[in-house]
């Protein structure tokens, strides 16, 4: 029996081992897609305690509570915040099997240094030993952040944010790592949602008002300049439903502008011309874009009243329409708009779908991607089904590798998570016959993944 | 090499084998839901041969002896009832890797304590031996449930129904065990189908005339009323397609009424309104409602024409709706009126969607449930995902377990299938160093999802 | 750790390798579903040098070098052969877990017996060593085939096809195997694309003009005559999507002739006319009709544009629509003409369904069959997936076995590569107590699956 979460860890064999502990594990941190908030690094924020480093916006962990039964008073009302932590130390032992599991755990040992499981029975000591130590030295968000070797951090930001607090962070010289924004128009997608009109009102203010499709495409533009100024690489787009079509985008729009209705084909060609529209800029500007498919959000009413969006309540969705997505990726690669592209799937009926389309537009190498696990599916088993999607139809040599997708400055060892799985998975093909010994071209490709493929890549 | 199918049976490591002889092994059964006959179970009734215990009702094994080229004589038929079972036991070894393999060797082994496998060469032996057992003591119906340990037995049933045999049953003193109806109204959801109207007779010759909404409604109310006073714990709903729409469902039974076609839209109207009224009586009543989701029924026209029904010409069929779903959910979430559910999926491809689903609405602890393999799910892998599944993004700690979903007396070792698994795949993580060896809280956990969690959830 | 790619490859236990070394190995090979020229076979092509062996004609290296980032000149361009082979070599440490790496590897050890994984250091060599051994004995097409004891090919054949390469192989004595033709309609099926109506031209110049439906009939009847009289044993047919609908299909056919659009309930009508004919002249003619279901293809303008079809750019593509299917199934298995029938799936998301849908029309044995893994499915989770799906819900031991779908003479390691992980399936289930180890049995399963289920299947 191998002890619980050493430094063997998800390590089945001896190749295993030697991957990650001779290559994987001191490779710096490319974070190209996080949620993390820019304001907070450049304050240098510090956090009294493990409840509002792990507890305060971490919905991951919310579920967990409640699926536990933990009353929403000690989820995210008002409790105080020791209370808190004990309720969720408390439920920690019934969480076998998580990620969220094995994450504090995680945590816990590489920021903390701190191996007892935690328990009911133990979060008074870890309590306390953390509580003491957040006091101290290296433990500001830069400093969190810099304890991992993270060389690159990519925020998620709307296309009409000021990016005041990432204009600071570009001039802050004592700053061992890069923090750049990301363009995520959203917002300006969704013409369907009760947000669009108050997005073409914020962008208007500060690019010029948006009246109609001729003066948003010329907002964006201006948007997209003034995101590449700040260092901006990469940008990101969610969709609940992947809709995709040709036609008059200009005249869909005056008729939402208007206050009238759509319908489902209306909406497909607005979101088709704006994607064209994005693609060809983001080419212009060597920009990667992102799609993130397949979440259905905000299920819960009550969490919704209660607390908003991102409170939990998001779940998977629908299987993506492979007909309409490779119409976009078709029409722009055609154009020669295509951008290098990364897909990211949350309904894992859509992986080998997504896996072996990224290849169809393979022209210059791995342009378009087949992305990391992504949130519900970034646990063991779905980051293994990622891996073996890309061995077996795509190419995991040449892969980005991982992200964190996390508002948490203590997420980053997913990535040792995500490197301990892939070294696995690489030593035991290895260990099985599959793959010669061949250390040398081994260490490379488990390095080129957690962090070379990225900054070439991105351009980083 | 292990033996064949001996005590460690599926147990891959020693702390599975603890958790399974020292914790599951000897968990009595609570089989929420079934398909049991209440008067077999009154009557005591008695087997002559494994014919008639085996191969009388279980498409199962009728699927298997048809793919196996066994004329439907031997299947169905009239053939005598050795010569059936001389066939069912010459197709065993063809069966390797088949969940009716090892249930058959299960239930030779634990009801007759017979450990040779069934092959054409062992048939008259096992024939002989299990007859002469089955005339003594301890092969009655009964006796078969209260061997296996079992104290609550659901079995599925017709708002219309009766009720009488359960009524005998809950005066039977001599007892080891309850037998509670289900409330299971298909026949009224589904107003697209010919059964819809003799429904509606059959109801109202119970509890008053149904010849609109408002009187359906009343009707089932009443039947409501009735099955609870006999115990009723448990409701059931199975979908071809699962429908929601919020609209004019009296508008849509009158028409139906009248004879007119109703459009997709009308249906899903009409279910929807049916849905949230049972949703709120369930709720009211504090009834568990499960979702049965993804089959696609009586696709062979020479079995339906022949046989009827639960020929084993069903399979699976479509991926649910989430959209659909989550509106449903969240609609009677947001009045107060979402009782206990369980969602179970036939469609492995629904899996994660509905595991995550159910975690939106867990605002009271595991609420909403994503339910045990189901059917055609019901092997080993299938198992073994739905358990994956609840630790990776629901709560496994928290799931009310295993459940046989069986017309026969002898499959009450799936439970042992499904404990088998169970601890394995605990034990493996605690091998693997993923979880500490604390086999206290691991065998309170195995004990609490083999029977506990279930006499809790349902409230018995 | 185990040797790189020996004789015990992917063979996990001792069971494994006795089933594999002792039965499997050295089984005929039954090949029903390839895509070779019956040309290059009667003119026993000779091939120079791997480029023309490997390169000229395989979509899946070609997607491999694309994503590793090889210009398209290198990939089915003009520059040299000695230079695409280099560039394909050098990627070759690139593709770790893909099945071309793994066949590459089997295809030079069984070939051309070299052992040494091929990559840049190595190519020249191996390029030498080969392009040597082409030019003496044993390498011609059909030494290829027959030293992988191949003893039956069908490959697959446009209606209108003159069959006369295929008349010449029949007439050919000194052939060690049977060279058979496959019917396959799709270009008369796909009334929405351009082909049809050259391919009605086309059959119209062979077997009497095709004006309407009952022209159309008349002349696939004459061609499915001819087909059968040159030894045609088996049918094929692709598609996207998956439509089924009963209506007049000849009202259909004439408004497309008159260059009008269709509605996509028209192009079901028209298909589920068109196979529903197909399925009764099959069965009286005692064809097995294959359904390859879920690709979506060219989706890279650039390649369909600059190379055509088969290119490269297809993919996994929707999940098939379960009702469509049985609905087809069951109207023809109602009116009795249901053949011999396979089913593939693209999207793994089908692969449950199928398996079970197979099932249901399991009355003569394991009539409608869940076929091997296809194309992006061809590796081995893929394999495994299905072997499994057959074991758990279908009949392993009753299943056809694989075939190469291949266009290229050495993809013959393909049956080997799938006897291996099938070998290592059942070896491991009587491992670990699953099954009895009786070699007798699972010997004999082994050769079933491997050779003679398919030769009594499709009546060779």
């Amino acid at each position: 029996m191998k002890a619980f979460m050493n430094e063997e860890f998800l390590l089945t064999n001896e190749t295993a081992s030697r991957l990650f502990h001779e290559h994987a594990e001191h490779c710096p941190i490319i974070d190209y897609h996080n949620h993390l908030s820019p304001k907070d690094i450049f304050n240098r924020r510090r956090y009294e305690n493990l409840t509002q480093l792990w507890l305060e916006g971490d919905h991951y962990k919310w579920r967990c509570m409640r699926v536990c039964g933990v009353p929403e008073e000690f989820v995210t009302g008002s409790a105080p915040e020791w209370e808190k932590f004990y309720r969720f130390a408390s439920i920690m032992p019934r969480l076998i099997g998580s990620p969220v599991y094995h994450w504090a755990h995680l945590e816990l040992q590489r920021y903390f240094g701190i191996t007892t499981p935690l328990t009911a029975g133990t979060a008074k000591e870890i309590w306390d030993q953390t509580c003491e130590m957040l006091q101290g030295e290296g433990f500001d968000a830069v400093s969190l952040l810099d304890k991992m070797q993270v060389k690159i951090l990519c925020t998620t930001d709307d296309p009409a944010d000021t990016l005041e607090w990432h204009e600071k962070l570009a001039a802050d010289a004592a700053l061992p790592f890069r923090t750049l924004p990301s363009f995520r128009p959203d917002r300006f997608l969704h013409i369907d949602q009760g947000a669009w009109k108050t997005a073409l009102k914020q962008l208007g203010a500060r690019y010029g008002e948006v009246t109609d499709w001729g003066s948003l495409l010329q907002a964006l533009r201006r948007a997209l300049d003034f995101f590449c100024a700040v260092g901006c690489r990469v940008t990101d787009h969610g969709f609940i439903h992947f809709r995709y079509a040709v036609g008059n985008a200009a005249a869909v729009m005056d008729k939402a502008l208007r206050g009238e209705a759509l319908t489902e084909e209306e909406i497909a060609v607005y979101q088709g011309g704006l994607l064209r529209f994005l693609a060809e800029e983001y080419t212009r500007r060597d920009l990667v874009m992102q799609l993130h498919l397949g979440p259905i959000r905000n299920n819960s009413p009550r969490l919704l009243a209660s607390f908003g969006p991102d409170a939990g309540g998001d779940s998977i969705g629908e299987a993506t329409d492979p007909f309409a997505l490779s119409a976009f990726l078709s029409d722009i690669d055609a154009a020669g708009h295509l951008p290098r592209t990364i897909l990211y799937n949350l309904n894992p009926a859509d992986s080998a779908m997504l896996a072996t389309m990224a290849v169809n537009y393979a022209a210059d190498g791995a342009k378009v991607q087949y992305g990391a696990a992504w949130w519900l599916l970034d646990h063991i088993r779905g980051i293994g089904e990622q891996i073996d999607q890309l061995m077996e139809t795509g190419l995991l040599s040449g892969s980005v590798g991982m992200l964190t997708d996390s508002r948490a400055f203590t997420s980053f060892t997913r990535h040792e998570y995500f490197r301990r799985i892939l070294c696995d998975k690489l030593g035991t093909l290895v260990e099985q016959g599959q793959y010669p010994c061949d250390m040398e071209t081994l260490g490379a490709m488990v390095e080129d993944i957690c962090h070379r493929n990225a900054v070439r890549y991105f351009g980083f």
